[in-house]
């Protein structure tokens, strides 16, 4: 990267239903969060990006970042305000153009948010908004819902690798018991492995709790020049990888459908970029939009050898005092999944890990990893964090 | 900018309705002619964005950044792909990601596109699509199309400046000459000041043909950086400025309704960028969505002094044989307004017309802007190219 980029602020709102507050309350409360807490002074701003999967459909509302610099009060200012989108990778993407705007020597302050009011619509109508990330044409029409195409993923990887229903479940515990630490978390309640495979079947073998849920919520980070970033704090944290990578919207154009390659292109692209290897890796917040897709992102990210996902989730190492600490902040799965607000969620958790700040779930080391995905793998955004 | 960048390649599908050709089909024709002209191998491409704004309404489909990847080919690499939205500023929006991609040192070889397909839905329904450009909450539930914006802030011109509905229709027979002479425009037939004043009332003072219509397209454009492009083509085209600015979503809520401040603070900015002013401009491409909106543009770009951008256009100033040409591919009005392409499209002719390639309609000049606007005012964005 020609200039290096580094996050000195970050915001973020309670993840859940929130029926009593709109899409622009939720973003302007995690913006200036974020704001304050780096120290930045309105006229400093130079360019604000957010990413948001389908305003347009939950809320009716395109040209949010327009809407969002209006109500962050800088649009008198007439910063440049950019919206991104990837499906559930919208704010993966965002955190990417904010650091490579300022690599481009075009901005020094960027604030990169993240955001999505999902619950003002049915359940109903949600899941099939969601589909639209899906090929609308060659999946969506066919009858493939989310949980319909993670379905025939985990289908897949049982009977290539013997992965059970139990070690997907295992995923969602642990998750479940990391978000019982997180006070922003959508889920604060512990669950048993029995209590996920009793729940409703959803897309066998996908049962209700190994499913992310429909939330509402906001996320933001306040990005500067690395060789800058102490003049506004103390407790900077560097980023040094940004990698995104493409791949088939549908998951029948794919020679091994138990491989998301898009996340496999991104990390590798990002460990070379960070001159890394996935063993200095010390914890990661990884894209769990279902069990089986956690298992999947540990394999492809290169934690863990192919196939082995399952065992090493059922064992442990991947839990908030195992080896490799794998969703601290209780993940999709549990903290909730505001679609466009995930990936800068995830960058916020890592972040504040980093400063120390975790709390209960406070982990071990000084290089953390954020994996976002769109849709069923068609996009994928890899972050590497550090002290 | 710490890189400069090139246009190496442009592809343009011709604008209009399309009821035979899908989405799909129309983004891989423009990306693909693109490719073509720039002579690059697939290969070597870092970088696909898409400028688009409401495929998921319009179209049902997000994610189309990944969509369109695979279609194209890029998938199998892994090529990173994003769409932005600002609304009708899609386009414009992507061409500056792109180059500030390449600034970044990121990415050589980036393809920016835009697409819109907007007559799978039925007018009424487009109407409401686009109305979601406006503050749904303060502008749309109030009843407020952009007709009906564009009415107010046309009717205010009028009273400041004398403005006269006349001038207005003298915008749009300009535009609609220009594109007789555009084989890819939508309506390549000349009109009248009269027939224009003889059209259905469409939101008082603006007939139907002050309006630009509803429309199917798509466009791109290959960028490189600037030290390599000769390695491409014989006739690179320099992105002298690239410049976005926001101004608040609503039009309620500004000191002056007849003035866009985004579109000045923008303009100023890449004016600065370029070292030069307004007076160095030799042609431009404007955002005319409406008759007034090329008025307000060709005074708020610095052009001609506030008030008098309708004198100037009813005396031929920005006719195609005028003093400073102004949308000689017959702009929004005449050429077609597929929304997320119109920013692409006008750098396609811009470039076109520096390239000395735009035959009958082809302008003197060396330096060429690009106007693009969201809403009704919300984000603009200004390019400046040059031979």
């Amino acid at each position: 990267m020609a200039r290096e980029v580094a996050i000195i602020g970050i915001g973020c709102t309670a993840f859940g239903e929130f029926w009593d507050r709109s899409f622009r309350d939720i973003i302007v409360e995690a913006g200036v969060a974020a704001i304050e807490d780096a120290c930045v002074q309105g006229e400093e701003i130079d360019e604000l990006f957010v990413g948001n999967m389908s305003a347009g459909r939950f809320v009716e509302q395109e040209h949010i970042s327009s809407l969002i610099a209006d109500y962050a009060g800088l649009a008198s200012m007439h910063v440049p305000s950019t919206r991104v989108e990837a499906a559930c990778a919208s704010g993966g993407l965002a955190l990417r153009m904010g650091a490579l705007t300022i690599a481009s020597g075009h901005a020094d302050i960027v604030i990169v948010a993240g955001v999505e009011k999902m619950t003002d619509v049915s359940m109903q109508a949600a899941t099939d908004m969601l589909a639209a990330a899906a090929d609308r044409e060659w999946e969506g029409f066919a009858g493939a819902t989310f949980p319909g195409l993670y379905a025939m993923i985990a289908r897949r990887h049982m009977h290539e690798y013997g992965t059970t229903s139990e070690q997907l479940a295992s995923a969602a515990v642990k998750n479940h018991h990391n978000a019982t630490m997180n006070p922003k978390a959508q889920y604060r309640n512990e669950i048993t492995v029995d209590a996920v495979l009793r729940s409703a079947m959803i897309a066998d073998p996908l049962h209700m709790l190994d499913c992310s849920p429909i939330t509402d919520g906001a996320a933001a980070v306040v990005l500067a020049p690395l060789d800058i970033a102490r003049k506004y704090t103390d407790t900077p944290v560097r980023i040094m990888a940004t990698s995104q990578a493409s791949d088939t919207i549908t998951i029948h154009d794919r020679s091994d459908i138990t491989t998301l390659a898009a996340t496999t292109a991104a990390s590798s692209r990002a460990y070379k970029m960070a001159g890394l290897t996935a063993k200095d890796i010390d914890f990661a917040e990884v894209h769990d939009c279902f069990t089986i897709a956690e298992i999947c992102a540990i394999e492809d990210l290169g934690f863990f050898p192919k196939g082995t996902g399952g065992p090493v989730t059922e064992d442990g190492v991947t839990a908030i005092d195992g080896d490799l600490p794998v969703n601290p902040s209780g993940g999709l799965k549990a903290c909730g999944h505001p679609v466009g607000a995930t990936g800068i969620k995830q960058a916020v958790e890592v972040a504040t890990q980093l400063r120390g700040d975790a709390g209960k779930r406070q982990v071990a080391g000084e290089v953390g990893l954020t994996h976002n995905v769109g849709g069923s793998g068609g996009t994928a955004v890899v972050h590497i964090l550090s002290r």
